[in-house]
């Protein structure tokens, strides 16, 4: 996963053993000679193997790339290669080091375990991208994502070929980078947590080494309150500003001021230090969202815009953009923001970010503006896998673009939010849902099948986990927690089976804004966003009903899990002594009933009697009742034991 | 762990919330400082808190030291503290800053999950070690261990008040130092994995700053192969050497020659630099089983004994130990080594490190060297915790002596030789075992109830698993390996009631030497050394025994584990398809019949029938056969479950 352009299989397998070697020809340089190095330690990582080549031994691998990389990344630079497994060894070619750095990922996932050792299989594959810009937009104002976490998400990139790591930066509720020319944007505009210069060198080192750009946004006119703590002269209210609490509503109503000359003055300074910084081509000035309250509310701002003979706040938005495209390109930039900044005023060179649907990149392609698409890749709206999968940059409005057109929209992005995470559970929001994204982006359109994509995303989260990423143990130190020192068994069967509410459905305007320093210690900060045991177990009932109720096998498992959770919930009783764990009684209380009345149902098909109707009624009562959500969160087996108790009602012969 | 030397339990609590914080008074330095930021970070990632204290709050805890530590740390240094938990505030005093770092430690362990929130319950702890020396012995030559997995485990040493970390740094398989003068050590010594002089000093700073010794050892004469593939003249055989294999019998042969000036010149010149490079006052020589083989081989050297009056090659060592003792003394440090280096003729100042048992210290102390004991605390010989927590240094031989030598036994270590650890199983093989030897140094002789003891443990090794240790999540990342893609429930089943074989039962001289490049991936590495679940299960059948057979709940909880196992095995079936599985089928497939006869003698109880002796003679044979072990494993249920078989065959009325 991402599943290769074109694969033909081979006969045999190369096994991997200890004298695995790897032969490196054709053009090198320091990136190349890095991943080299760390591929092996990852391929010895997966099979436990400390690998010991003979020097004098033919290599395992032979690898061999024409042209070396550009030393500041492209979007559309060559990632191709081809790789050929044979019994007696491998071979991995590519036009340029970048290829090569795909094709390692690719051999790592080749790597098995068979009855007779570790072995890659016999295979012939070629390989390219379907999109040049595959990327990850990670949210660090709202939660401060350290370095050591943000590096070991770029392992993940590269482990799914995910080539652009998109840093938002700065928003409402904290400014995230070290600027020398302006130090009160993180003095004032953070909570002390913020990224140094040499920290975000270092970081683009680590990205580049694994062929990933790093895009930086910086989020103005809107989402900028954390400027103006600093800097309330940019703002276009009166200030002063704080940072605390956060979320939608009257907080994000403070934007910036693009009637005054100061305010390009202060850009200009700021965007040239950046534009230093980050050597990427592309500089993302978001613009989405501004609500234009301030501007309402301005007089001077209103003057402006009837003196201009603009018509509106989008019209001033249009204005700003213009200004601030030309700051960006006299540094060699191009510009990126999100939909709301597309106007035809601006160049044809800047590129739209969709997160509002194919239709804007249709309509941005037709003006010939180049597109990515976010909209459906939200990470933190909690969709499962096979939602975000099915959603393709392609679709909908974009499939009736010409040729041409459609070469404008140049990939996607899934987007990591940060409201809800911190750095303890990012990795299971991102992971491993966002290898799927990364396969819509990679993979050729036809490639869709969903039960095949589940079996790949569940062999790729155990690979990412060996290299580092904690999107699964996590879980378990923050059940820990919740149980303190007592056994989690109980509490892991009930955490198993639920997922967080969907869309913002977490969000609760009634309670004001966000506090963005409370703990997230809840369980549903813990549970997975797709409850892997809850879809297995829905496969189960499906093929249980389609069988006609005769399928032995499915029926005894779906048993087990029945009589697990009606009997979990006793088990948990000594747990919600604890303060974290209050809240979920109600949900495990749920789940057991849903255990018992499915087994009663089971034992009504079993017997060929028809439950009476008041079985019936009280067991869908129940059943809606857990289905509502309960502490943020959604029992997942509600649905399908649903279909148990209706199918245990039905007439039988 | 290890339990304060006095606690007096309060009323009430301390709730520990966002607005937690800490003062410190009193004397100061970058070390204290350095601790509270790390204790403050460990206990917000404990309690998933993020902490903002207003400046202007008084602080939770008070800190105050009256003097600060010694630049380089001496056994002995006063590690008391005072710790008074009220519902208003915590106060922690000593008289050093050492003091204080481990008061932190305890503070840390008090804070629990309560119905109403973290909190720490009201308490008066007045604190100080039993023994000044507690320390762990980490082997780094026969496996290498990385600086990061080191640091790691100094964090779980700081955790349990640990004060030494013994480093072993050389033996046959590999010399682990970066010696300027000598490079051929490490260039030819070893396999290229070894410790940079900088890294080393860097260890030293994270260990000193964690109030932690780093004592080195350079095992000589014996077990010193590795010195002599560079420099095969300091050799008492002719030579050439290799490092390859490894283990006991001819392997440990090859050792130094005292008879040759050039050995002291040599031994002169690399101990000045080592004395250097490491600061702390003592150097442990080893000094440990020399079979003197090459020297009753070698006709210079029988000539040498001859001609100075010696009767055995045991005065050769003694001889050799005179010399080297004047080495290290002129590098102002103290010569420790391992019981054979006691002799008369060498000064009183050197430390006798007992592998033998506490008669050695006796025999040591009544002539007035002091000792230190790791008999008993020898991690890799599997032992379960409650063993290596009977052992004491003042029992036996010991018990006998006059208080005054009783003084001279400062303490103990236990020992993590690496035979079998890898980098990424030696957490599991140390901890949490090691808690309990740090509680057996720490805390005072009396304290040894084995349930509190066990429970405390247990509460302990989640903590550790919050600083980064990786004792149990690295047995989940090994079975994902051995299983490929599949669910790992079954394996985990298995793998909860199997131990290692214990003492050297792994060592097989059959097989040959060792080969410590060969992967350690099989079950029996990915084990715990103790099984918790056994554990658990022999107590519920000892209950429910005791019970006369009375104890319901206990049954159904016996039941439910035994159904599991008989069960266990079908669903293994699927993953035995992996070459590393493949010895485990056999080891599956008794734990199954295990689960059925316990099932069946249950049902003999439950009906008050007698079984036939034909049924229990079949039992038992699949019992006795289950108790051997297989593949190199040990199913540690056999037992209980032969206590059911032989009450279920028992006369009952």
């Amino acid at each position: 996963m991402p599943l290769p352009a074109s694969i033909q299989a081979g006969a045999g397998q190369l096994p991997i053993t200890q004298s695995f070697s790897v032969a490196v020809s054709g053009s090198h340089d320091a990136s190349l000679d890095s991943e080299v190095q760390r591929f092996v330690a990852q391929l010895s990582r997966q099979t436990g193997i400390p690998f010991r080549s003979k020097a004098d031994a033919a290599p395992t691998l032979q690898i061999h790339a024409d042209h070396g990389r550009q030393a500041v990344q492209k979007p559309g630079e060559d990632e191709s290669y081809e790789l050929i497994v044979a019994d007696s060894g491998a071979r991995l070619t590519a036009s340029t080091t970048l290829g090569i750095l795909r094709g390692l990922q690719t051999f790592l996932q080749l790597v098995q375990i068979t009855p007779a050792g570790f072995a890659a299989p016999a295979v012939t594959i070629k390989d390219q991208p379907r999109f040049p810009w595959r990327g990850l937009l990670i949210d660090v104002s709202r939660h401060f994502i350290p370095i050591d976490v943000l590096k070991r998400n770029l392992d993940g990139m590269a482990a799914v070929k995910m080539n652009v790591l998109h840093w938002h930066l700065s928003d409402d509720q904290g400014f995230r980078v070290e600027s020398k020319k302006f130090p009160k944007l993180t003095g004032m505009g953070s909570d002390g947590m913020f990224y140094t210069q040499a920290e975000i060198r270092d970081l683009i080192a680590y990205a580049h080494d694994r062929g990933i750009r790093v895009m930086p946004e910086f989020d103005i006119p809107g989402h900028s309150r954390s400027w103006f703590l600093g800097y309330p002269e940019l703002s276009s209210g009166a200030g002063p500003y704080t940072l605390e609490g956060g979320g939608p509503g009257p907080y994000i109503d403070p934007i910036m001021d693009p009637t005054r000359e100061s305010t390009y003055k202060f850009l200009e300074k700021f965007i040239a230090e950046m534009a230093k910084l980050f050597p990427d081509a592309y500089f993302h000035i978001g613009g989405d969202e501004v609500d234009g309250k301030q501007w309402d509310a301005n007089a001077k701002i209103q003057e402006f815009i009837h003196a201009h003979g603009m018509k509106n706040n989008q019209d001033l938005q249009a204005y700003f953009n213009e200004r601030l495209e030309k700051i960006v390109a006299k540094n060699h930039k191009t510009m990126v923001g999100w939909d709301e900044i597309l106007h035809p005023d601006l160049p044809k060179t800047i590129v739209i970010h969709s997160w509002r649907g194919q239709a804007s990149l249709a309509a941005a392609a037709k003006q010939g503006y180049s597109g990515l698409l976010s909209f459906g890749y939200y990470l933190d709206l909690m969709w499962p896998a096979a939602r975000h999968y099915a959603v393709d940059p392609m679709a909908d409005a974009a499939a009736t673009l010409t040729p041409q057109e459609k070469s404008l929209i140049l990939g996607g992005e899934s987007c990591q939010w940060a409201e809800w995470v911190t750095p303890e559970n990012i990795d299971s929001h991102i992971w491993p849902r966002n290898a799927v994204i990364a396969e819509r982006l990679w993979s050729p359109q036809e490639v869709k099948d969903v039960p095949s994509m589940y079996a790949r995303m569940n062999a790729v989260s155990l690979d990412l986990e060996f290299l580092g990423l904690t999107h699964r143990s996590a879980r378990m130190h923050m059940l820990h927690r919740m149980a303190g020192p007592a056994d989690i068994t109980a509490l892991r069967n009930l955490a198993d089976v639920v997922e967080p509410v969907k869309d913002y459905n977490r969000w609760d305007d009634a309670k004001g804004p966000i506090d963005f320093h409370a703990p997230l210690t809840r369980m549903i900060d813990a549970a997975y966003p797709e409850s892997d045991v809850a879809r297995h177990f829905s496969d189960l009932v499906n093929t249980f009903v389609q069988s006609g109720y005769k399928d032995q096998a499915a029926e005894a498992q779906i048993r087990t899990w029945l009589s697990t959770w009606r009997d979990n919930d006793a088990k948990l009783r000594p747990l919600d002594q604890t303060f974290l764990l209050k809240e979920d009684v109600p949900l495990s209380q749920d789940l057991s009933g849903l255990g018992s009345g499915g087994l009663q149902a089971l034992d009504y098909l079993d017997k060929g009697q028809t439950a009476p109707d008041s079985w019936k009624a009280q067991q869908i009562a129940l059943i809606e009742q857990a289905k509502k959500p309960m502490a943020d969160m959604l029992l997942m087996v509600a649905a399908p034991i649903q279909q148990l108790v209706e199918a245990g009602a039905a007439q039988h012969n």
